[in-house]
């Protein structure tokens, strides 16, 4: 086991920011501040990848530097950098270094899934070659497809978040179809990822095998919590999606912990509802929403 | 409707090659043949990346035409060239262009799977962005997760195969559980698949919305036939997996059409168990693999 585990390092940077809060770095070059896209060259029709790289690269930095004191960590969304294709990956590795040189928490929203030899091929990825402290993974295939992931947990001081109960407005087709047991689906999920954790519970009491359990279904998520102690959440859906802290506070325990709390979009274009710079937009927004959860989670 | 549509290129490809075959891309550094492993500096302990993306190039390359004529397409696992982190992407929509310049059908695993707006992004970084002909996705987030692939599928003729039973053991962990329909997970997957299928059926009798059913389980496999008529199947689990031609009888239909068979390591690495050349053992084992399935399928 390795002497340094996620779960405890997450749980720190709780108690050490007061915050709940991860920005999810989540780019969309039209939503971009338009001072930053006249200066790459966005305004005109013909703009090249390398100029949204070069803009991400600027605002991403920024946010990240300007926000760092309200926040525990950064939640990678990769698709939005996938869709630039391979210079757009290249950021991906790049911000996820720059999150680390930061001391934030980096949390590779990844969602990937497959056999255990191709799953092996991920896990090396993303938290070997990228370095990020903790991905996010789908629990379809089973034990043997997460394993590889698992193995990091156990030797080096890795942190998984699998998927249990998603965000979006179709999660219910799946996830809550009803077993001959009685439980969901997404209810087994939950306990399978609470029996996985049980092998790597840190000092904090909580495991670094933690649950993606969205903030838009409050009552399923507070029941959630009871049914995964020692499973820490990482929980989206808070701002754009809908979620709002007084919905969320049955997600931490009775200690004001257990759980961080994504918000992308709400915190990266907040300057569209100010005055304000940018980068001051964003950090007032998750300074506001760090107050507002910490409330939330009983602490104020 | 695109008129040109996915699944009718697909099966139009069976009939024009005699064969169901794809061949898996899973590049393993350690599998390649000595020869291009000494002529790229891959024996010295301190290879970089770049020497192994070059290596996987060459070997890539060549595999693709040699077995060419034996097989309908490639199926590239994204995560051996994520490995590699930014110039292993880069490699990923190389080999992507390379095979659909062969005239080869090219099926990116990806597995990606996620909420609306990423999922959006993910469609236009494999379909849009790297050009492939269709995608493999995982349908843990419901139909509005998927959605943006299924626009492709309607509007430029992409397809996309939804893991419905996978090939691997731990694969009836969550897919087996069985419902209080009577129904397992996967059968209700397999009917969300047949009916989002319908929207899109080509003039084969077929819809360019697919699914992946592992080769490893016979018995579920025929039944997912009868209950998914017109969905095409792409099979993993063939070869270096256990599953053998005579068990994937009954994945065809009594045309002997409507899925095809993917093989990785096994065309990949066929050059262990003769004295040719590994393109020349390639090719062999991708023609006897091509002339088991065309007899398991009815055909020969």
């Amino acid at each position: 086991m390795a002497e340094d585990m996620f779960v405890d390092r997450l749980l720190s940077a709780i108690e050490k920011k007061r915050s709940h809060v991860v920005v999810g770095l989540d780019p969309d070059a039209a939503a971009l501040p338009p001072t930053l896209r006249v200066k790459h060259g966005l305004e005109q029709g013909d703009a090249d990848v390398a100029a949204v790289v070069g803009c991400y690269r600027e605002f991403l930095s920024g946010i990240m530097e300007s926000v760092e004191p309200e926040v525990v960590g950064v939640k990678i969304q990769i698709a939005y950098f996938e869709a630039l294709g391979n210079s757009g990956y290249r950021l991906y590795e790049e911000m996820t270094a720059a999150a680390a040189h930061l001391g934030l928490v980096v949390i590779a929203d990844v969602k990937r899934g497959d056999i255990g030899s191709t799953a092996e091929a991920y896990a090396r990825a993303h938290l070997d070659h990228a370095g990020a402290d903790a991905v996010t993974v789908n629990p379809y295939f089973g034990t043997d497809g997460l394993e590889p992931f698992f193995r990091r947990v156990r030797d080096a001081g890795k942190g998984v978040f699998v998927l249990v109960k998603t965000s979006n407005p179709s999660s219910s087709e799946l996830q809550d179809l009803r077993l001959e047991t009685g439980a969901t689906v997404y209810e087994a999920v939950a306990d399978s990822v609470n029996a996985w954790g049980k092998a790597v519970i840190g000092e904090s009491g909580y495991s670094s095998v933690g649950a993606v359990v969205g903030g838009t279904h409050p009552d399923q998520g507070a029941a959630l919590r009871t049914r995964m102690p020692t499973v820490p959440f990482l929980v989206p859906g808070y701002g754009a999606q809908g979620a709002q802290a007084c919905d969320l506070a049955a997600l931490f325990d009775s200690s004001g912990t257990g759980a961080v709390v994504n918000s992308a979009r709400a915190i990266l274009y907040a300057y569209k509802k100010t005055d304000a710079d940018w980068a001051v937009a964003a950090r007032a927004e998750a300074a506001q929403m760090r107050s507002a959860l910490w409330a939330a989670a009983g602490r104020a």
